[in-house]
This record gives C-alpha cells, structure tokens and sequence, in this order.
C-alpha cells in the first residue's frame, strides 16, 4: 500500500456513504495528504453530482457520482462499501487482497451460515473481522486486518450496554433490548413507510419478536463473550427524528450496584469512545449526534433483579461511519481516535 | 343527582384538562343536555380565558379560567380533577359524597402505603377504584362508583398489553416494559428539559432503573391478577412528539403462539376500545392517535423463550382523559363507550 | 338523486382520501343513513385492505381498495376524485350528469386555458365551481351545483386572508404571499425530497420565483374580485410537520387599521369557518388541526406601509377534504357545517 | 494583548454560549495553544457543571460554572457575551479598553437612540462595528475592532438576500421578509410557549407588523446601503425544528435575470461563507446546518415584477456564535476562516 491513499466510496449517495464522506472531509489524513478522496459511486444516482444528494458537502458539491463497478473501485488503497445488503460480497471478492476494505452491510457479519440463511437468505459470503474494537478482543483483530465488516447500528448500541456485563458474568444468558432510533438507520430509498407523513408524530416498532436481522449479530457476538449461549430478544422502534439510537437492555442478575459499577468502570476505562455516566445518569442521543461517542449509564434495579444499562450512540456515526473510519484507523496503524468527532452539536 | 348533570374541570388550562374538553364537547350527553360544561378551573392561568391556553377547543374560547377551589368545584355533579400529583387528596376530601370525582393524578391509584411512601412521600390518602375497565373485574368496580382514579398512562399501555398473559399465568411473574412517549404526558408546566430545543431531535430515556413512578402501579395490578407477586422493569423514553405511547414488553413463557393468541383473544374479543392486531402485526401510535382504542399486538419470540406484546394508545386519551370519559360513562350508568372516539386522525 | 346517497372515494389510499373518509365517518348524514360509504378506489394500491393505508380508520380496516375506474364510480350519487393532477379530467367526462362530483384535483380549477398551459400543460378541460363558499359570490355558485373543483390548499389560505383587503380595493392589486405547509399536502407517492430523513430538521422553500402552480389560483380568484389584475407573488416552505399551512401575506394599503378591521370584521361576520382574531393576535395551526376552521389575523405594519394578515388552516381538512364536504354539503342543500369539525385536537 | 489569548463566554449555559464553546472547542487556534478558554460564567445556573446543561461538549463536562461578574471578566483578552437582550451594557463598560468585547445581544447593534427606544425601551447604550463582514464597508470596520455587536439571527439571513440588491439599487427601497426559524433562537429559557408540547407539530408566526425587534436592523442596515430609507415587513415564523432559519424576501424590481444575477455573482464571488446557489436552485437548511454558511438562491419573478431571495443559515452558527468567532477573527488579525465549519451534517 503507497503511503497515499486514494479511498473510495461507494454508495456515496446514500445517508452511511454521506456520513463517511462527511468525517473523511474532517479527517487530520485528507488536510496532510495522507489520504484523498478518490471514486465516489452510486447505483441509480450514477451520472448525478454529489452536491444533488448531499447539499451539505459543499466541498464536494461538483463530484460527479460513477458507476459502481469492480473495476473502477479496484484501483483505490481503501474502499468503503456503503451498499444495500447483499450487494458487498460480489463485489468485495474482486477487489485486490491488498486494498483495505471496510464493508458497511450485513454480508460478513456473521460468521455461522445457518444464522445468515435464518435472517438474510442466500449464499453466505463468509465473515470478517468485526469492527467493534471496544469489544473484548475485538481490537485487535483489527490491527493490519484488509477486510473489516462495520458491526448494524442497533448490535453497536446493544453491544457496548451489555458485553461488559455478559463477559463478567454479571448476568444471566439471556437479554432484552429495546431500541429506539431515527430514521437515517432505514437508508435513503424512497418506501412509504419512510416518508415524512408517516413517520413524523408516529412511534413504530418493527421487527419485532425476534425477527429483526441485527438479532443473529447480538446473539452471536455476547454469546462469544460468554460462558454460555445468549438469547436475546430485541425490539426496535422508528421514533421522528433523523439520528440517533438508545437502547435499553436489561437482564437478570444478582450482582450488586458496586459489582456492575466496577465491571463497567473497569471494561471503558481506557475507551477513547465510551463515555461511562456517572452513577443515576442515563444516556439521551441529543448528547453524541454528530460524534463517535457511546454514552452508556448502567444500574441495578432492586426490586425488579435486574441489570438496566442504557446506551445511546449516533447511528451514522459510531453506528455506522465512525465506527468504519475508526476500524480503517486501526487498520492502517493510524491513531484510532483520528478525524472522529468527540464534541457534538446540539440543540 | 340530577339527571341534568353539571361537570368541573379542575386544572383545566393543562394538557389533561384540555383533553377532557375536547372530548366534553364532542360528547352525545353534552348536545342532548345530559351534561353541561360548568367550572374551568387553574392555578397560576385563573384569571384568563380558556383561549389563551387552549386556542383548539374554539367554543369554550372565551371561558373564564377560575381558581380551583373546593367551595367551587362542590357545585357540580361531576368533577375531574387534572391536577399535579399530590393535589387531589386534599380537595377530594372536602367534596360531597354523591358528586363523581373522576381523579386523573395518582393519589388514589395506590393500595399499599408503603408504595405510596417509596414513590410519592407524604401521608398516603387511601385508594379509590381503578379506572381501567378492560382488567378482569376492572368494570364492576366503576359501576356506580362515586369516586374513580385513572390509571397512569404508561399502566394503563403496559397494563393492557401484560395483563392477559399474566392474568393466564401464560408467563413468569417477571415483565419487562420499555415503553416511548410524547412529550404531553410530561405536563405543560415549564421545564428546561421539556423546551422544543430539548426535545426535537432528542431520544431520552428517563426513571430508569424502576425509579418511575408507574412502576407500582403496574406492579400492582399485575400482581393481583397473578397466582404470585409480579415484578417489572419499566423504562420510559421521551421521544419528539406531541402524543402517543408504545409499549414494549416481555416476559418468559413456554407457552405456544397458539395459546398466547388464545388468551388474548378471548380477553379483547368484546372490549370496544382494544383492539387486537392480526398475529405478525403490531402496532404504531399513529394508528391510535385522537382515539380512545389501544392497539394490541401480541407474539411469540421462540429463540428468546418470550411472549412479546405490544400496545399503543394515546396518552392523553385512552392514557387520561379518555380514560377518564369511559369511567365516568361507566360510573353514571350510561353506554359505555359513549363520546369517547375510535376514528383516529392521520398523518 | 336518491334521497339515500352512496358516495365513491377515488384515491382512497392517499391522505385527501384518508381524510375524506375521517370526516365522512363523523357526518351526521353517515349516522342517520342519509349517506353510505360505497367503492374505495385505488392506483398501485388497489386490491389491499384500506386498513393498511389508514389504521387509524378502524371502522373501515377491512373494506377492499377497488381499482379506479369510471364504471364503478358512476354507479354512485357522489364521487370524491382526490387523485394526482390531470387525471380527473377523463374520469369527469364519464360520470353521470346527475351525480355530484367534488374534484379534490386541479384539472377544472383555472378558467384561464393559458393559465392551464403555463402551469399544468396539456388540455385544458374546462372549469367547474370554485368550492370555496367563504369568497363574495362562492357559496350561491354551489348550491345545487353537481361539478364542484375543489381549491388548493395555498389558494384557500391565500385568499381567505386576502380576499376581503382586495374586494375592498383596501390594499394596492400587488400580493405577496409566503406559506409554510406541513408535508401532507405533497401527498403519499414515496420521493426522496419527502422522506422522513430529508424533512426533519429542514425548512425547505419550493416552487419559488412565481412557479408554483397554485399562484394561478391565487391570481384568478383575487383578480375577479378586484378592480384591476391582481399580481401575486407566492412561496411555499416545507416545514417539519405532518398539517397546517401558515399564510403570512402582505400588500401595500393606505388604509387606517380600522377601516382595514372593519373590513374583515364585516367580511366574516357570518361565516361558521373563519376565526377572525383580536387585534394584535396571530394564528397558528396549532389551533385548527383536525378542524375545518380557518383562522385569520390582520393589521397594519404602518412603518412599513402594508396589510399584512396571516391565515392558518389544516391543509387536509379547510385545505382539501374538509373544503369538499362543506361544499357537498351546499350542494346537497344540507346544512353547510354539518359533519365539519370545529374542535381541534391539541398539543 | 498577550500572544496567548484567554477568552470567556458569558452565558455558557444558553444555546448562543455553547455553540460558541463548540466552536472554539474546535478552533485551530485552541489547538495550537493561540486561546485557552478561560471562564464560563452563568446566572441562575452558576454553580453547576457545564455538562448538567450541554452534554453534547464532552471535553468541558466537568467546567463549573461561575456567577457573570464585570471583575470575572475583565480578567480575560476576549470576552463572548450571550446574555439577554440588556445585560451587555452595563457590563461591557466595566471590561478594560484592551480587551475583546463580542456582544451576541441587542444592546449595541443600533445606532438611532429613537429605533432603540421604540423596539426595546430604555437608555441607549450606544453602537459597536456591526459583525457583519459580508456587508459593504462590513469587514473593515471589524478589523481590529475591540467591541463587536454581533447582528441578530434574522437580520443576517434578511440582509445576505437582500444587501446586493438594495445597495445596487435593483430594487423599490420597500422589502418583505418572512423567516421560518427554529426555535433555538429564542433561547432556552423555560416560557409554555417554546415547550415542546407547544411547538411540534405548530408553524406559529409571531412579532407580525413590524412588531419584531429584528426589524430595525434589517431596516438600518439596508437603509445605510440605500440611496434613499429603506422600508421592510418582516414577518418570523416559528416552525418545529431546532436549528435554521429560511428567509424568503421580495422587493419590486424592473431589473431583469440577468442583471439581478450580476449583481448578487459580484457581491459574493470571494465571500468564502456565502453560497450562491445557480439559477432555478433555492436553499434549505438542512444544508447549511452546523456551518458557518449562508446560502443564497435569487431569481426574478416577473410575472409579479419582483426580485426574490432566498437565504439559509444555521441561525446558532452564521447567525450568532459563527459569525461571532468570524468577526473575532477578524479583529484579532487571524485568517477570517479559522475554526469556522463549511461541512455539514445531515440528515
């Protein structure tokens, strides 16, 4: 790989392929050269300017979006795939084993076929090193890896509440999360569902007992941490707002207060991107938007037996485009906290 | 009583109290005069027009807003008292025996002190009937009653959605309700975190950890319709909307789809305001919005050993005031479902 | 015509539809048999339930979307065409002379053909009655009518806030008109400019510079009213929200704040709809949604030399379905409020 | 003043005083050590921690918060105020001679003692270089500047549309402004009107007839760029979104496109925060949000023989804490870019 790097996007058009764009413009790499923005592609957007899509690009406004093909996104050191499910593998099989590429659908996340058949169909592609470095060894897995698949928005959120106290052993094997999120998750292709009319004033849930597809990436990657298979039951809801995601996970435990609390504290200690709340302080998204930060609050309901941890993440930053650029750091031996917000905007 | 029967609103300029006219005036017994809209009382808003607080409800415009006083209220056949938590008792008390005092605050929802004191402090007034028709024996109660204590509204969506499965011992005594709400429920008293610049954009969960108040209430009910106590984790979620509740809850079983659709069946077959969605179905606030009908969808998660239900209603009606409508119907021997909406208003 | 009316929705799954249908569930002529609910037409949706396109219509969650077709609405007494713009006209043509038809569309709005072309394109197909009863001569053009057109939404706010200053030659023949709408009135056909992602967080003019196709009508209908062609300026701004549009419209005057009062005053004296406000106060659609009331406020800024009065309707009730029931209503020779709801539901 | 800059903001815990901090947060000029930041000082929220009121701003979470005192302040090189309208005054002349002085308020931005008296009442303090450097003769008169009136929110969006045109004479010295905002503007202390109950799903116009204070600084500062007064209707709307604000402004022109174009290419060819937008194209904020970007659209309308322009601004940005740290910049001697975002985030 040269010391520059030409990085492409494709599905530039889309709200993740925005989102990478939006922290590559900001990155220290593309101000000192380290990196450029080289092919930007789309599907049905192809032929159109970027500034068409994403207005808020200014500095991109002109790029034209290409075709994707193979082809045209091999002879870039970096690309990041920013597709609808299913349309990576293809295409990552023939980029060259040198480029470093960083897969933001579902293809190589899971790493048992029968999970994938359960909930995506199809030939199963394989896995990847999966890029949720805050993950007990997940770190380092990513280190130099060439393949990364960027973890759904959803298991991040869930993930980062409730790994550290599976892997303790604090709770029982079997989890409950409930996910509220904006609408951004769902993509930028035109369904009914989706427009403004509907979803504006409404709360939605969807996917709901158990047949959601980031259920099999929960389960797989909490029952890795633990001594015994998990089971999760995992809920999402479309609320009317853009970004953002909170999960509330519970479990059964008979751990005390100070137990969880030392578990936690301990687990994100050294989390550049965890923000561990202050004991009785619970998480809202209005504090990440725009950043690669998880803010998780983390309790003992009592009465209840239960371990309550919330977190809240931005779905296209660290659920999504965050957590590809700091996986892509890792990767290329950068720091990992490199171009990833830690200062959000609000209100 | 008289068969013409004259109603006071106490805390009339709030969100409640504005529902409770809204649906005063759409109300058959208030064109046939059975009923006529007598005292509009506040606190800090006595003294200004009905208009100022609640420009929607154009025919009681220019309606003098007066202080809430017992004297006052004593005047009416009807009372209800849409105050803050911890006025009603005091004003109840000094009411005559024959009015109906339909109380929408929470001092009369609790039977057991000691709930009283975790969660509210201060001398606990007693319990009154419980306002919620649809819970096994919940309808008898209300019949003739003079006194009636509306449910909470996050009970009154997780009560709705838990109680047949509990009731059926379909599932272990230990539920989990995360449950997204407007921003109505909160009231209409000015606090930082309920400003527009707060909330938009924002997914918050809040009492996290069964510090929320609801939380007895929902143990409570459950567990008297339970061979054993019941537990619950409840979470609620403030999202960027006006109105609506959904709730998500969960609890073990090892019952089959087939039962659970059973008992739910059986439970909602002749309710007129709950309606139960097709299996696979669940359902969205928007679906509800206006209306006093809670939409139910219930399933099995088989993976994750749980029976999961959902409702939505809209928190200021069949959450408050629509609910308080209904048992006040109930309470005065008319037909039950009487002025209270089922045609909703979407988008 | 019968004496017993079955009316035909065309377009039933879109928002107009939708809303049609709301009001004509709560006309006093659907509860005491006057009228019946008949074929609900579709496009792409026909051969779905209604209930997937309008839960919140429960009574009628069952009833099956039939395709649009002149046969089967010609087999009805009334017929409400809210279908896209240009394709009422054909559809017209062959319904009976003897049924009342209500064109929520624009093809017989204009009476200028070169309007038509400037704005539509294509064959111009003539005009029908303006339905909006509140304009000097509106209502005695409906009574009896069997075609009625249906105005815009902008058009409707528009001129109940203007048409009084220009019939009365109080205001130079020189409007501007700027109106921020919520979504609803773009319609439901899924396109990327009204996704929920895009209209969240964004105020978004459209149609600027004049080109807006319902400053035609605007020009036309206050044009007839004045003494001299009335030129308009007219934006429209799409605002975060599902209904209401918020009229603010300016026009130079010499005239005194009373004399522009008493104008207003007289105007509206009678009219059940219209909401002239006190002095000094200014709507908001927070106040009429879910209404048919349209509520107006004027002044006079005598700095800068302008009339300037503001109007606030619900675009799909006063705007589009609650406009064609009071218009039916004329028609019909029934009572022109009836089933036309003048309680709103707020927050 | 010393090579290293110590700055405070007074009023960190309003939305004017944290964006502000976010800005600096990320200015090149903290990073390099050029500032530090020195005190935050508050009124009734002295005494807590910055992050009680913005979490968003991890880096200060644990800054307490100091009571705005004159001596406080007066310790420091560059002092941000972010009071309410009337508190700079008396404060600002206790601050040494040699120190920054940027006023985010009203209390300097007019110079006519009698538009001060009628818009706000009082003792005029007098008039500070009006932070506008996009204005003709604007940027020179900032440029080692000690005192700063930053201009108000609407005014900057009114006078990027509409400066070119009146200052080269395009158009009649008669304007109409109507803005669409979010509520951020209006600050965050807690009144019932901005609630989020309130504010969502309402478009409320407010300050009509000329009754808004912005209203004489859009009419100075036109008029000081005239040949002859300048009179201006300026109308804001509040709509239910957090951040941005859309001018539409009209004015009588007999000049054609091309010309108008001309004039406006000209005005903004080097203006590196002002956007203008190719003919036919018109701004939203969802463009500009998080930026210091003013985006502009202009067009003739000649069928209402009008000019219209369109401008979009991040009103807590470009509006206020922006355009703060860009005429700091500018009076400081530092590249008038620095530390001022032109990337956006959306959705």
């Amino acid at each position: 790989m040269s010391t520059h790097l030409n990085v492409a996007v494709a599905g530039a058009s889309g709200y993740a392929g925005g989102e990478i764009l939006r922290l590559l413009l900001g990155h220290p790499a593309f101000a000192d050269g380290r990196l450029s923005i080289g092919a930007l592609t789309a599907g049905a957007n192809a032929g159109s300017a970027l500034g068409e899509h994403h207005p808020h690009l200014w500095p991109l406004a002109e790029r034209a979006l290409e075709a994707t093909t193979a082809e045209l996104l091999a002879a870039h050191d970096v690309v990041f795939l920013a597709l609808p499910h299913g349309a990576s593998a293809e295409l990552a099989s023939a980029l060259p084993e040198t480029a470093l590429v960083v897969d933001c659908g579902a293809d190589f996340r899971l790493a048992d076929p029968s999970a994938w058949a359960k909930y995506y169909g199809g030939a199963h592609a394989g896995s990847w090193p999966y890029g949720l470095p805050e993950l007990s060894g997940g770190r380092e897995k990513l280190r130099a890896a060439r393949r990364i698949a960027v973890p759904g928005c959803y298991p991040t959120a869930s993930l980062l509440a409730l790994a550290p106290a599976v892997g303790a052993g604090l709770v029982e094997p079997d989890v409950t999360v409930v996910a509220v999120s904006g609408v951004s998750g769902a993509g930028r292709v035109p369904k009914p569902n989706l427009l403004a009319g509907e979803v504006l004033g409404s709360l939605a849930p969807y996917g709901v007992g158990g047949t959601h597809r980031h259920t099999a990436e929960i389960v797989q990657e909490l029952s890795a941490r633990s001594a015994t298979p998990v089971t999760a039951s995992f809920t999402p809801v479309l609320a009317p707002t853009t970004r953002g995601i909170v999960a509330t996970c519970t479990a059964r435990t008979s751990a005390s207060a100070e137990e969880i609390r030392a578990v936690y504290a301990k687990a994100y200690a050294d989390e550049p991107f965890v923000k561990l709340l202050a004991p009785g302080k619970w998480p809202s998204t209005a504090s990440v938007l725009g950043t690669n930060i998880a803010a998780v609050g983390v309790g003992l309901d009592e009465a209840a037996g239960k371990l309550v941890a919330v977190s809240a993440i931005d779905n296209l930053v660290k659920g999504t485009a965050g957590g590809a650029v700091q996986s892509m750091n890792l990767a290329l031996g950068w720091a990992e906290t490199e171009g990833l917000p830690v200062i959000g905007s609000a209100p």
